[in-house]
């Protein structure tokens, strides 16, 4: 079973990942991809004129604040126009994808955060009236289900809270999760770099692998979005996930060369330090 | 099994819709929705600068001319904002709902028109460039997978052509379908008036029953939007569904009402001639 997330940052060729997924699917028939669909949700959200408020917590995350219009404009990109984008560029190549948000069968299921901390002028405030959240539960048989009647799962945020109200949550940890739970023997993270970056945004600066028992450590090179995709990456090993790669979605091939260890590659067992190029 | 489909027309009471079919899954669990998106499609077109257009047939049926940016918003609006949107009211009320498309896993599959005959000025024009068609195939195995299973499917357009390219396809017809292919005993089709009116808008002229054989005569009094669904009603009754109902989603208890006989009601073995209130 391989997770493969792919984010939602420009850059990215969706075509060319559906394509390096079909030739994959042929062989191995257990894959669930995970996407995101951030830079497209900012353009639609200015376009609407509701432009994305974004809030940095006291340990330095980065997220997008959730009021319910933004939720809805979050529904609308990302389990619309991207998850059937995905969908339709897999059905294109005859594989049968299925697209599905968290909050369907309550696949991400996870507590609502109802404010978020955030630090503004050097001051940490609280902002009421945020839909976000956590993924604290996988609904394991719904994808099962799917996957062992012959369909590929397209999944992506939002996930659904306790009360079954949809909440803004990040895919990266969301995949982390999804992997643990389908104990899939490898997780790739792919964005619009080229891994883990010693000196971002220096593409030459890639960490090509870190132990894991230094993943704790690495967060200090993680910049802006990087940091939840660390995350994630120390969440999945944590559940169990033998094999994480952090790799580079712009490239051909990019699901091939992540499973091939092109990125950084966060492997259990591994006995070497970091290595840096 | 109970197959509903809503209009997606101003007026129509979500929440109201799903405290009804709450209560009948409690009982029936063999339930799927299917639901339009229409004026709030409209609505966010005009606020992205890209306005609907709908073009005239010459059989007099009108439908939204679907050019590739016009698709991608009705994605974003019916398979995101709508289909989650009616998840979530349903998963709040602890109904496991799951939202799909008919791009996913094929669900609604037939033939792209990538052409429309339009009727402008009263002259018959080819417009190219359009991404509708028409439902063909039901993915019958994978309905069936969900329900089984226990979960409520909730459907919602574009479907998916042949090749697997996205398409508008009409929620009414496609909705018949699903009613013959699940081999429903009854198809619901809830909209803001309250069935099919002999003097349309005149919602004293509703028409409370329709025999089968005096179905395609009963299009002379279907006006704009209630084409389709007389045209689905046909494909339904045709498709083996003993039962259609074309009630009114603007009421409290919408779902039981037309379940009990309030709207318009065709039924296979019905003896009695047309009557009017």
């Amino acid at each position: 079973m391989i997770v493969v997330k792919v984010g939602g940052s420009d850059g990215i060729d969706r075509s060319e990942v559906c394509r390096d997924i079909t030739s994959i699917w042929e062989e191995e028939q257990r894959i669930v991809l995970v996407h995101g669909a951030n830079a497209e949700t900012s353009r639609i959200a200015n376009s609407l004129g509701h432009p994305p408020k974004f809030v940095t917590s006291p340990s330095g995350m980065t997220s997008r604040f959730t009021d319910r219009r933004t939720l809805e404009i979050f529904e609308m990109v990302y389990s619309g126009l991207a998850n059937k984008g995905w969908v339709e560029e897999l059905q294109k190549l005859d594989v049968p994808a299925v697209g599905l948000s968290g909050i369907d069968g309550r696949i991400f299921e996870g507590r609502r955060k109802a404010h978020v901390r955030s630090v503004e002028d050097g001051k940490v405030k609280i902002i009421r009236g945020d839909h976000t959240g956590t993924v604290d539960k996988v609904n394991r048989d719904l994808l099962t289900l799917l996957l062992q009647a012959g369909y590929l799962p397209v999944l992506t945020p939002p996930g659904a809270s306790y009360d079954g109200e949809a909440i803004n949550v990040d895919g990266d940890r969301a995949a982390a999760m999804v992997a643990s739970e389908l104990e899939a023997s490898v997780l790739l993270i792919l964005s619009n770099v080229p891994g883990l970056l010693s000196r971002f945004p220096d593409e030459n600066s890639l960490i090509s692998e870190i132990a894991v028992e230094d993943i704790d450590e690495s967060m200090q090179f993680a910049k802006g979005r990087m940091k939840k995709k660390v995350l994630g990456v120390a969440e999945a090993i944590r559940g169990g996930v033998p094999r994480v790669v952090l790799g580079d979605a712009r490239k051909d091939h990019p699901v091939s060369r992540a499973l091939a260890g092109e990125g950084t590659v966060i492997e259990l067992r591994s006995k070497s330090g970091r290595s840096q190029q």
